[in-house]
């Protein structure tokens, strides 16, 4: 018998009060345990940072339940098989799991998801392929349902659901404006094609968003919140949507404006302009659209109309800076931390 | 030639700062000018007064333009025709009309529908076979998409919208909670056959919701805003539908809370509870479901199954006065002014 593996993890020590910090984390090495009859040990090649992440630390009610004190943080990942007591999947295979922060997991195989490393670089399996990809196809397409000609703006444009929306913007034939921070984010949606790309961080943004939409907004796609959220809101068109993704400017908000939830002034405009505002989360729409978009995705990124760019970050132990960077914004791209060595590549 | 007939109309003097006074209209007697050809001579019989009144009497952008300074307050009719000249029309004839806050007025033929006394009271085509009964109805069914054994909430339900939309809601197999201001409203919703019906101005208001829906929200139809709304917001289930039709505790507001529309905490539920929010004005949906309202409402009118109460004020010139009330919540059901005689009663 050889000695058990030796696994690293990375576990929620504590919950955040605003901003997290590296004291809401604790690392720790552990053997890991053998798989049982039905179940794969696996080792993480890539783990997915995502901002929901930020949610699952809070204590509260959400759409998900929130990660326990002492467990490990939550998590999408790529990881090799490295031993099977299950006939569907061989040392080697390369499967799309849930593991959380941690270096080696043990899962039931039908957890998992074997993936075709010839197909597509397995990385996006998390990424343009995955959950965010999926995200911006299913809540674009879905609730904002452009219409050919008309106008879609989307904030975050360069992380991997906002780009990914913009693009599929222009694929449906609509105008596509993004909005991200810094002049190198800028200048990469204008290279994907984006029709119109602002500077968020700019001091003439709200101007230059007004600019930027001569026939008023048709489509929102909300992944941010704050002041570009101020001031999309004006320049919405009658029978505007705007799906809400996420809301990543107040994941650290611990004081909300105080009073009700009434917001009147928001509301009034819902009415007047009759808008739709839907939040969602992906799953909602798996049974009814993965499929399509799994199809969709794999052409649009064949023929170069869907294109992603991957931010990675070496080592599970700088997973805490780089996810409290992500949620300001300081990520390029998809977020991923590699864990360990990539086979496929 | 005998004499012109004279008129006596109300018109819009100043625009309310907050609370509409009777310093905002201003009463005048003209003669009624000859109907041209194609044209029909009204008298009007009923003018119904609604609360999206309130709304024209701003100078602000909404979904429809503000009544003109010095012009004719806006308001539909029931009308009998006096004089015609249109092959389409005789005297004698009522027919649904705009004719806005006056006792006779010219219009084109094509502009007004001919109503039968024999199928319904004619009062009822500015009621509920009319705009307050097609709101209801495109809203609930269009937007809030009830299923049976779901909860639906719906604020101002002794109003001619609200009680439409819980009686609306039971025939579609779903349970209906109406809120109202005070023991007499009550009363009658639950005479009408809502499930539960509560008084918003009960101190014990919000435990009283929160006990009448054990298994949440499902569709709230929003007429009201204010604090019905925040006791409303945390009962909300995951994929719960709000149509928002009106805001009229928030019409008379002259401050808006300060700073921007963000409304971080009202966007944080719509997110994390997958909410629909949709404004609506019934004239969206009146090509595609009129037709169908017409024949839906007059069978549940037939079998009983839809009810409805009329509050008439006898008197153009008390129209101010019952429409400051109306805002207020004083009007117990279809709010309308009989302005002259009904023949048909």
């Amino acid at each position: 018998m050889t000695d058990p593996i030796q696994n690293t993890r990375i576990l929620l020590a504590s919950r955040p009060d605003g901003e997290p910090t590296a004291d809401n984390f604790r690392i720790e090495h552990v053997p890991v345990p053998e798989p049982a009859e039905g179940e794969v040990l696996l080792r993480t090649i890539y783990l997915s940072l995502d901002p929901y992440m930020r949610g699952r630390m809070n204590d509260a009610k959400s759409y998900a339940a929130p990660v326990e004190l002492g467990a490990v943080m939550e998590g999408g990942t790529v990881a090799e098989v490295v031993e099977s007591r299950d006939p569907s999947l061989v040392p080697g295979d390369i499967v799309l799991s849930h593991l959380g922060w941690q270096a080696y997991g043990v899962l039931p195989a039908g957890q998992v998801r074997k993936l075709d490393p010839s197909r597509a670089p397995v990385s996006t399996a998390v990424g343009v392929l995955g959950m965010p990809g999926f995200t911006a196809y299913a809540g674009l397409l879905e609730i904002g349902r452009p219409q050919p000609g008309e106008t879609v703006v989307v904030a975050a444009a360069a992380g991997p659901v906002g780009s990914a929306v913009g693009q599929i913007a222009r694929i449906k034939g609509a105008r596509a404006v993004g909005i991200a921070g810094g002049a190198q984010k800028v200048a990469w949606l204008e290279e994907l094609g984006f029709d119109v790309a602002l500077d968020h961080r700019s001091p003439t943004f709200k101007d230059d968003l007004k600019a930027a939409v001569p026939d008023g907004i048709d489509v929102y796609f909300e992944n941010v919140g704050g002041h570009v959220w101020d001031a999309v809101l004006p320049r919405l068109n009658t029978y505007a949507r705007v799906p809400v993704c996420g809301l990543v400017a107040h994941y650290n908000d611990t004081e909300l404006p105080p009073g009700p939830d009434r917001a009147p002034r928001l509301m009034q405009t819902i009415l007047t302009k009759s808008l739709t505002v839907r939040g969602f989360i992906q799953n909602e729409f798996v049974k009814t659209h993965y499929k399509a978009f799994q199809a969709d995705a794999a052409g649009w990124i064949a023929d170069g109309s869907l294109r992603h760019k991957e931010d990675i970050v070496q080592g599970l132990e700088n997973a805490p800076e780089a996810f409290f960077g992500m949620l300001k914004g300081k990520n390029f791209g998809k977020l991923l931390v590699q864990v360990g060595d990539d086979p496929t590549r």
